[in-house]
């Protein structure tokens, strides 16, 4: 299933989309659970009945996850290729350790720099003007746990999204740790909606992000360093999981810091990102206004 | 004012304590409010009215805000002579950028690892056995904003509060971003109380930490690298603060991998944080019973 979180007649409701994604039914939820976007379904045996499906095109969809309840936990240096371009920029605190990590490299980006799948990236210069995108699959967390196997770990996936984690490469870089540069206003683009885990075939699942229509990114889900399964064995082992955590995988090559001059984002640009099966996340870059 | 979060007849209160700190009278809340802790109390004109006091040997303390909105964010490396001894330590993973930071080092802590004052400290010696304390001043933050200059920073602090920031350096090592070493469950104990902006001179108070009764930490929280308005300042250029976040601001020298060998915390180790002002927090190690 495809459940999306909207605006539609002046409030927010969670609904199913269609498998032509053209239609999506509201399911009957109270305004509170409402406000939870797609985590109000976590945990339901069954999804509550649907009323009158509209069009798709009269909806503003918003992320899945509007408001995490806690930061984004995000894997960093994940694809191969893309562990070597980071390391050779200059901005990567850790490529002391080596290009490519032994252990998956764990940080967070703040719940409340998520925006919908059209919502606008704000790009400030008086604070950053080395904005770079990154495409990554995201897992959203159904049943928690401690101490999760990597056997039991899918069992724990209730469904994904898209993540775009943008990223400010300059204040990566200066702060050392990730958690500033990664977390600023609107850097968390999520959508279109969640795709229940039934629904995709992760291990062989194309990824891609163009900007302006150019292509830049261009991989496989099927090719992170680290999998699923170590993922959530990973964090799990002393850190407790809960329902509706997100976890977004890593990016693979082609971000605007691995060309030489570096491509970052400007004001106007529009970034796509694309995972078969999920749908497409597209937003545009806008100067912030005082 | 000196303001606690704690267990009184069956249920969560918030309340005043009194300046000997003998009793605690609550606040006339709805259960929903109380549920937030002393962040209830944020951004209201004047506190709601108190019933009868009690005596706080009859309350259990838990920590001012029992679950903070999202991840608290900390300074890392944040007293010189701690930023030499951990980058000696060979857990740094930034020692690369040199011992002292040229920037502050902002990374974030699950907001669902905080304890109460006297909650016990979990070891797991199949996570970690290389586990250690850090004393911190924490600053909560009442009027949220962007672009917080320096100047106005301190208006936007609400009060404070201490943080024992535990950490699993092994872990903190391995994984080179910090969230996981420090996120562990049970590591982060907080409290006793949250003490009002204009209670205390963070300019020049001291703060100790001793492990059972050893002193390990003995600094003044005056003797941070990057001030209070610097940290929020930082932070908030392009993160956008809310009430009732949390900042740990960095530890002081004598953390255990400081010592040669390590003096890592044990089951059955007794810590104690003491910020004059602030009070204590006196918090148990306990091995975990599988």
């Amino acid at each position: 299933m495809k459940l999306a979180t909207y605006q539609y007649d002046g409030k927010r409701n969670v609904g199913v989309v269609d498998a032509l994604a053209r239609t999506v039914a509201p399911f009957d939820l109270s305004v509170d659970q409402a406000l939870r976007g797609v985590s109000a379904l976590i945990g339901m045996d069954t999804p509550p009945a649907t009323g009158a499906p509209v069009p798709l095109a009269d909806v503003v969809l918003e992320a899945p996850l509007p408001r995490p309840e806690r930061n984004i936990f995000c894997v960093g240096k994940n694809y191969f290729e893309h562990a070597h371009e980071f390391s050779r920029s200059g901005f990567d605190s850790s490529a002391a350790m080596g290009a490519v990590p032994n252990d998956p490299i764990i940080f967070s980006k703040v719940p409340d720099c998520v925006i919908g799948p059209e919502g606008d990236i704000i790009i400030d210069p008086d604070v950053s003007e080395a904005i770079d995108y990154e495409a990554e699959l995201a897992v959203i967390i159904g049943e928690g746990g401690r101490g999760i196997s990597k056997d039991d770990a899918m069992a724990h996936v209730w469904g994904y999204t898209i993540v775009n984690d943008i990223t400010a490469r300059d204040l990566q870089g200066r702060y050392s740790q990730w958690l500033i540069g990664k977390s600023q206003d609107t850097f968390c683009p999520m959508g279109p909606w969640a795709v229940t885990r039934d629904e995709i075939d992760i291990g062989d699942t194309p990824i891609r992000c163009t900007v302006n229509g150019e292509l830049r990114q261009d991989s496989n889900t099927g090719l992170l360093i680290f999998d699923i399964p170590t993922i959530i064995a990973t964090i799990s082992a002393g850190v407790t999981l809960k329902p509706g955590d997100v976890i977004a995988t890593g990016t693979p090559a082609g971000v605007g810091i691995g060309f030489q001059p570096p491509k970052y984002l400007r004001p106007g640009d529009v970034v796509e990102v694309e995972i078969e099966g999920l749908g497409t996340l597209r937003n545009a870059c806008k100067r912030r206004s005082v």
